[in-house]
This record gives structure tokens, C-alpha cells and sequence, in this order.
């Protein structure tokens, strides 16, 4: 049986070994959310930046650049952090680079496992069935929030443990308490949320939508996976 | 009403503000452990040290010295790091001092706080009752193992949360996540831990009676407290 862990921040990620592994990076509010949207919506390729102007440079490049600070999105830039916002037109063909902090970095400190997949609830079934065929061990790697542990990314991490006890043992610590965590409060997953400061200030930059879509299970077929530092479906 | 928050390892304390605030240092398995069922049965003051042969210099001082090294006492010292040895004899009057990692390395770091507890199942009552007489914010500092998550330190925060709920908030991550934890699984918490990896290692070094103790509610009355670098009951 292939084993499951989980590391609850990418301050914690030295700790763990990622050779031979499938690391699945998890940053529910919203980056790997909005991946996952993305490509959904016919994005082709995601070059992800947490330099703020080394994301800008890449319009002249031909892609459209997304990124928010302090819950706006950024002047000069195509679109915010928001999933939602490429629910609305189809963007077929096109580049998408991505300014984010706790979600970049945790995807570069991911870089020595075998293979890196991005996480997310709209898309959790299609990884699930993605994790079963392979013959690898997994880790999921929670891009938590500035380093601490966060409730939506260990829920996600829950989630995942739970869906692969069939072929994927948890006996590690982590991957353990997560997976009582989810049978607990995962079929309440916002109403429980709601009782954490951070989902509290979500809430206050207006993006009640973006937190439904961020916790909707199974819209989309596709795997996000990160080859060549860029996020595409497959 | 007060704040409760809780950290998983001593690589993100830093995260955390600290002054001001009640720190209560767990390492379930077994230095916080064996510190309560020490000052239990007479041990006036323990001082710890990551390195082993800092703490035997201390012998020359007249204190005890308490030491394992996988899983075996070490050469020359009196004790080893077996909660259930303390309970055989009356060590009134006498000091400790103990070579532990995790535990000592949660407690250097903790330094920054207003007070620093010892926590432990056999006084978890005695503790509780002692925060909420004061007017302080709490943080628990999970010693984990090697830097990362554990499963015991956890359920004691997620007990120490739960049973602060009407007078110390919930609102961070991490408590939120404890107290769910230890809602489902508190009740058999021998069971819940024995599947973990890191529970069966410990199995593995013949320290049953040891973990029954660790995990017995109640036994004592008193406090642990940490002053001026030393471990006493108050």
C-alpha cells in the first residue's frame, strides 16, 4: 500500500522527504482555486510569480496577469485573484501569469518530488482518480497562510486522505488527524470555516462568491499538474 | 474574553507573538510528562538541556540526572526519561536535571512569553483552572517531533481549547482545528493514537506503562511553571 502525508506549511516542508512522491500544493483561498478555474476556462499554461513586477513584465510577453494586494486587484492588471472572474468568458489559448505569495512558495519548495500537482475542491475527484492510477506515495504540502497551519487548506488535506484510504495508508501524524478533521466537519465545511479569524477577513473584502467556488466539489474534470515551472491541465 | 491559539512546532513559533501571553509547552511523549509526575513526587526544581553532556555535569551540582538515548537510559545517569520511574520512591527535596530535545527546544523558544507552563495530561485539570484565573491570552506549543506535527500534543491542545471555550476564544486556525480533533477522537485517544507511525515506534521501546500514564487525566493537582529557566509546581 502507497503511504499519504501531509506538511502544514512550506516552513515545515525541509522536514519532509519529496523524492520518489507526488506532492499535491494546496492553497484553497484562493491560488490553486483559481489554477484550477483557470484552466478550466481555457487557459493554457500558468507561470506563477511572488514578485509583484516580475508578474507585470510578463504582459509584454503576451500573457494576461492576474494578482491582487490588499484584496484589490493590482492597477494595470488584467484580473484579481478571484476564480469566479474567469468563470465568465473563455480564455482558450491564452498565458496566464499569476502573482501570489503563500501558494508560489509553496510550489518552488515543492520542486524535488517526482511529480507536483495543484489542489483544489472543484477539481478534487479528478485527482483523486489521477493519484490512484500512479504507483507513488503522496504528500500534500498545504501552502498555509504567512507559514501558519490554515483550516481550508487542512480540510482539503483531509479530504484527500480520507478519498484515498482505499489505496494510500495514513499513518502518519498529520495525514491522521487531518483526515478525523474532515470526517468531523467536512459536510459543513463554510459554516465551520466562518468560525476562523482568517475566513472572517476574507468575508470583509467582499468575496462570498469566490469562497462558495472555492469549496464546490467536482465542477471540473481536469488534473493540475506543474511541469516546467507552469501549471497546465492534463 | 481571552484568546487561545496553538502552535505545532517550534520551527514556526515565530509566527506567533508570544509577550504577553500564557505559553503552555507540551511534549506529551514524554519530557512535559515526565516533568509533572517528577515535581509530583517531590522534585523541587528541573532544569533541562538538549545537550547530554551539559545536563551530566550537573551530578557534580548534586542534582539528579535524568537521560535516554534511544530508548535506553543513559550510561551513568540515575533516570531516563520514564514518567513511571518518578512514581516509585519520594524525591522531595531534590533536583533534576533532564536532557530532552523536542521538549527543551520548546521551551527556549518560548522564552518571549509573559509565563511558561508544563502541559500535561495527569494536571490538565489543575492547569485549566489556573489560566482562567488570569487575564492572559494562551498559546500552546506543541513540541511535535523533530520540528513537525504530532498527534498527542495535539489532542492536548485540542483538550486545553475545548475545555477554555467559555472563557478563552477560538478563532485561530489551530485551535479551531484542535478542538474539533479532540472532540472526535478524545474520547479513546489510546485507540486513535495507536495508528499513528510515530505511536507504534514508541511501542516498539517497551514504554506501555509510560504511555497509559501520559494519557491518564487528572492525577495531580499542581502546575508546572517555568521561572528563571527552571521547571516548578506552583
Amino acid at each position: 500500500m502507497r503511504n499519504i502525508e501531509v506538511c502544514f506549511s512550506p516552513e515545515l516542508i525541509h522536514l519532509h522527504e519529496l523524492q520518489g512522491k507526488i506532492v499535491v500544493v494546496v492553497d484553497i483561498f484562493r491560488a490553486t482555486s483559481t489554477m484550477i478555474a483557470a484552466l478550466a476556462n481555457g487557459i493554457e499554461e500558468i507561470s506563477t510569480f511572488s514578485d509583484l513586477e516580475e508578474c507585470r513584465e510578463m504582459k509584454d510577453q503576451g500573457y494576461l496577469i492576474a494578482g491582487e494586494r490588499n484584496g484589490q486587484t493590482v492597477e494595470g492588471f488584467d484580473l484579481g485573484n478571484s476564480p469566479v472572474a474567469f468563470l465568465k468568458k473563455d480564455y482558450s489559448g491564452q498565458k496566464l501569469a499569476m502573482t501570489t505569495t503563500n501558494g508560489t512558495l509553496a510550489i518552488s519548495k515543492s520542486s524535488a518530488a517526482d511529480e507536483i500537482l495543484i489542489g483544489a475542491f472543484p477539481n478534487l475527484s479528478a485527482t483523486i482518480t489521477y493519484l490512484q492510477k500512479q504507483k507513488k506515495d503522496v504528500l500534500i504540502h498545504c501552502a498555509g497562510w504567512k507559514g501558519r497551519f490554515n483550516l481550508e487548506d487542512s480540510l482539503y488535506a483531509g479530504a484527500l486522505v480520507k478519498s484515498l484510504e482505499s489505496s494510500h495508508e495514513a499513518d502518519e501524524d498529520g495525514a491522521l488527524a487531518m483526515k478525523s478533521l474532515f470526517e468531523k466537519e467536512g459536510h459543513q465545511m463554510k459554516a465551520y470555516l466562518s468560525k476562523a479569524s482568517h475566513a472572517k477577513r476574507l468575508q470583509n473584502h467582499g468575496i462570498e462568491a469566490d469562497i462558495d467556488f472555492c469549496l464546490t466539489l467536482d465542477l471540473y474534470e481536469l488534473v493540475g499538474k506543474v511541469e516546467n515551472e507552469k501549471v497546465r491541465a492534463i
